[in-house]
């Protein structure tokens, strides 16, 4: 019940821009098929399959099964900049921004498990030019919860002896949301994000708010 | 240099006890083929080839692919619910405690992350019974970290509002080491651990020592 809701009341897929619509289709095929049995055992043949599309058909779309993972990956990380730099130039002092950060990184990789899940564990067969562009976009996230952890120890609001180990451990905290996140289990994707925004407060040695 | 010498001063691979050595091997070449290609990728032939053995030698020791997966993920877990229950059963007040759980819990997911990518992303490839088999020993690893927190608690060592949720955090934290961890990185396994456990410490509100 309150899963239901909550995993419906998650960030949108995020697969609204792909056009034409048989494209998103595919798309949304290759996250379940790589999710499912994982990126080498899926053929285009399964995702054509999966999306109700002949094989010639998913040719006119993607020349290859590394080209729907790049597009997933691509897609995905895009959004994972988008929300950190969101929250990175929000309003207010370092505290709340790291709180939204960690909220809304949080929620995307609870209510979006499945698409996160492919997009971390399958790096390692994207080819080189197409991982080199995926690394860039990696570096553009950390770089946004770095920003924020250098703005509040500059503002003397935290304490962070060790930003980029900081940063890395604030990003994996999240990330693994998308490994054992389960729509059906106790929490929503947003008490996740509320119970990990403390802890991460806590991790930087955030003075209590009007402290 | 630095990270050669710690990624063999990491834990014992963990299949020392595995005998006779031709069944050792064999779930040595399985971790690695699953680790490269996914579990529903490889076949018993390309274990038994990696292995340098025949097909009809793998079936002496293993009588599926999912035997080799189930024996991986309970040598793997009964080593985690090691570790962390020699450090809960250790010395020392709650804060100690928690840092060498946190400690030995990260470097054993640094050394050995290919097992643990296999042990941790392949659970749903496991049939119901070991699956379930399986969740007790991670039951049982959870109930480790969260007798600390306890004693913690009750001593007034720790301030934790959410000892579940904290503990599945601090868990999921050491847990992901193993998905983001390069040997070839800038932090040993030692660095990593001596790290998290300072951010873990800071999780749980931990007094500082001698305060």
């Amino acid at each position: 019940m309150a899963a239901a809701k909550d995993d419906s009341a998650g960030e949108d897929r995020p697969w609204g821009e792909v056009a034409p619509e048989a494209a998103r289709r595919l798309l949304i095929a290759a996250v379940d098929a790589f999710a499912e049995r994982g990126y080498h055992a899926t053929t285009t043949r399964d995702i054509a399959g999966r999306a109700g599309m002949s094989p010639a058909a998913l040719y006119i779309h993607y020349k290859t099964k590394e080209e729907l993972l790049y597009r997933i990956s691509r897609i995905g990380h895009e959004k994972a900049v988008e929300i950190l730099r969101t929250a990175a130039e929000g309003e207010g002092g370092a505290a709340e921004r790291l709180a939204c950060a960690v909220r809304s990184f949080v929620r995307w990789h609870a209510g979006q498990h499945t698409t996160a899940r492919v997009v971390q564990y399958e790096l390692d067969a994207l080819g080189a030019e197409s991982r080199a562009e995926i690394v860039t976009l990696r570096r553009q996230a950390d770089a946004q919860v770095r920003v924020i952890l250098d703005d509040g120890v500059a503002a003397g609001e935290f304490d962070v002896p060790d930003i980029p180990g900081t940063t890395l451990a604030v990003l994996s905290l999240c990330i693994d949301v998308a490994r054992w996140f389960n729509a059906a289990g106790r929490r929503t994707p947003d008490e996740v994000g509320t119970l990990y925004a403390d802890l991460v407060l806590r991790m930087v040695g955030a003075k209590p708010a009007g402290g």
